[in-house]
């Protein structure tokens, strides 16, 4: 028999991939369990999207263009510009997700050895797209005493060689929920500028951000247009991720002209998740004033409930749906596995994310989880009380 | 300005791309161009597929899991049942197209450097997604004299060094049509075995095949089941090119276990198109009877008709919908531009493949085209008369 390639044994297993034959079990074994591990909204996708499905007049589902359709791409033109990102249909490609996005990015710009630094913890799959392109994440670490702030200027310099390509960021940030301010993004655009460095944001979160604080965007940064790669998706905002629609926006020509080559190879993007995308576009303000408003009391709720729990913090996120709290264990992994295999409170347990799949180095952040609040308050209210009773009893196992 | 990756400056610019600006000129200038040179069918997709949209009864289109819809792969598995090819659902993992079938699999197998052996002249993308992986596809040639048969045994052995990794059939093929036969696939076999090769078996075009000769699956041959990968999608059969839905099918359980990480590094294929596939292939055997006989008849009325033109050759395609024919001319990329940017007639002209594009040696086929017959007869008949026209005129021209 073959062997498989050295790039797929070095594919990380996400820590959470253990944890669902757990799941799974406890759910045969009659136990609810709150899934608070998971990005996937509860939310409804807006009626116009789901409409727009119902509505397909067409007799045959054919290739849409690589770089996908122009009516979609003139709409995103709209989008953006309230965020004060002005672009043309031209400087955006519509790929498969934003999972695809990344992976072209990486793809176009990162020769094997390469190397990226990226703020940790960070979402997991960076890491599998990047060793796709052979490419090696150097991270820097931020940490939840700082509230998970940009790392310094300094950590960062320390970290840049000649094989050095490019930064990553996602702001609003997923695990943690942090948004770089002003200063931060300056600082990273100015490193970006020193060094020539690619700059990947990942903002697909932006929809969500709940303080007075501004969005400051990547393409918002003057005088690093050709080295901004920003990474966007529809999954997060109507609560489509599904549909497999995201988007890889840059100014820099050639970069778009190699980011098409490997488009053109895959073909075309989803043409039925297009549709609905374009559609969701057009859906009324109140959709997104409704989501919003429900994330800021989930959030509020959550938050507070986490840091009522003795031994438990949580910062206070300032966007996304995502915070990473610190938890009143060593193993947060164990504890994690541990809720699902041997603990239940009145039928009832829950799923977290252990924070150590967010790291590159696993042995960080072992007594931290990730915690989505994508379900409803009076579920995050229960999974809470559940929570609390969990670690209470984990403590007490071997007393 | 950060520079792009090697990759990507190698990634092959088909010579169909630089005809699209051309045939978009034409077609400005009021001219009538008759598409030959795509893979995309002009047949409905089955009613049954088109109603599952209209059927969609969700508030939230989520994500799928990363290999698919179980209710997906359990109808795939009798849809391959008739074909003789027995799997379990677990077989199957659902892909983004038979595109990300294909990139998987090299991602997963091939390590850079290594090699695998593909017949020539062969779909485009596959040099693509061998870049993608790092990996080198090394051509044996088939050519049409023979009737692009499969090269012979030793052609393969000639190749074979320590990096070799696999060889990679389209059958039927694409460009060619040729339909590899019993005896062929039993030498390829023969060669996997031997040096213990992955075999990646394109067969999305499995639906058209017109001769009495059987369809000779690689999950048919015995004793290679764990090297076997069988590439497939439903957007030929079906009509669903736009829809993404593909699978990467393999006996071997460790191999599958490393798709999966890269399965679940994109999280899902796309939701809607799962949800159309798996309705279409419920469709009554009408349409696949209706489908057969239309390109049953296309297929004689262009083969016929491209023989009959004064120094035009086509072999007589046995299966998929395209073939390769030499034309009296040097160069194939100059007449097909020559086509779109100085000729028409009444008004009309003809968009074809330069063949150069489905070689990696460039210099290779510069007197053949590939032409797909997905128009209607009319059409068909009528892009006949302005082919010839068109050939007619060009070698005139300097006289």
């Amino acid at each position: 028999m073959p062997l498989i390639s050295q790039r797929a044994e070095d594919m990380p297993a996400s820590p959470i991939r253990k944890l669902v034959p757990l799941a799974e079990a406890a759910k045969a074994r009659g136990t609810k369990v709150y899934h608070l591990n998971i990005g996937q909204p509860d939310l409804p996708t807006p009626q116009v999207g789901l409409d727009a499905l119902k509505n397909i007049d067409r007799k045959i589902l054919e290739y849409s263009p690589s770089d996908g359709y122009r009516s979609l791409r003139e709409k995103l033109v709209g989008y953006y510009d309230q965020y004060q990102i002005h672009l043309t249909p031209d400087d955006i490609i519509v790929t498969t997700g934003g999972s695809e996005a990344v992976l072209f990015a990486f793809m176009s710009c990162l020769n094997p050895g390469d190397e990226i630094i990226v703020p940790e913890p960070a979402y997991a799959n960076y890491m599998a797209f990047a060793i796709s392109a052979g490419a090696i994440i150097r991270p820097v670490l931020s940490t939840i005493d700082d509230g998970f702030a940009l790392p310094s200027v300094e950590s960062f310099e320390a970290l840049i060689n000649e094989r050095t390509r490019g930064i990553l960021i996602c702001n609003p940030n997923n695990p943690t929920g942090y948004l770089y301010t002003r200063k931060e993004m300056n600082q990273i655009r100015d490193l970006v500028k020193k060094y020539d460095l690619f700059l990947f944001s990942d903002e697909v979160y932006r929809e969500y951000i709940y303080t007075g604080s501004p969005y400051i965007s990547a393409c918002h940064l003057d005088g690093i247009e050709d080295n901004v790669v920003l990474i966007d998706s529809v999954s997060k905002r109507y609560s489509e991720c599904g549909i497999r629609i995201g988007a890889l926006i840059t100014k820099n020509k050639r970069l778009r002209a190699a980011v098409m080559k490997f488009c053109q190879a895959r073909l075309s993007p989803p043409l039925i998740g297009q549709i609905v995308a374009e559609a969701s576009i057009d859906a009324p303000r109140q959709y997104a004033t409704d989501v919003y408003e429900e994330y800021i009391e989930r959030r509020k709720c959550l938050i507070d409930g986490l840091n009522k729990i003795p031994g438990v913090y949580s910062p206070i996120p300032m966007g996304a749906f995502y915070t990473v709290a610190r938890l009143p264990v060593e193993d947060s992994d164990d504890f994690c596995a541990w809720c699902l295999s041997d603990f239940e409170y009145e039928g009832e347990t829950v799923m977290l994310a252990p924070a150590s799949g967010f790291y590159s180095d696993p042995s960080k952040g072992r007594n931290e989880v990730r915690i989505a609040y994508v379900l409803k308050k009076e579920d995050l209210q229960r999974a809470l009380v559940v929570l609390s009773k969990a670690l209470e009893a984990y403590n007490n196992r071997t007393k």
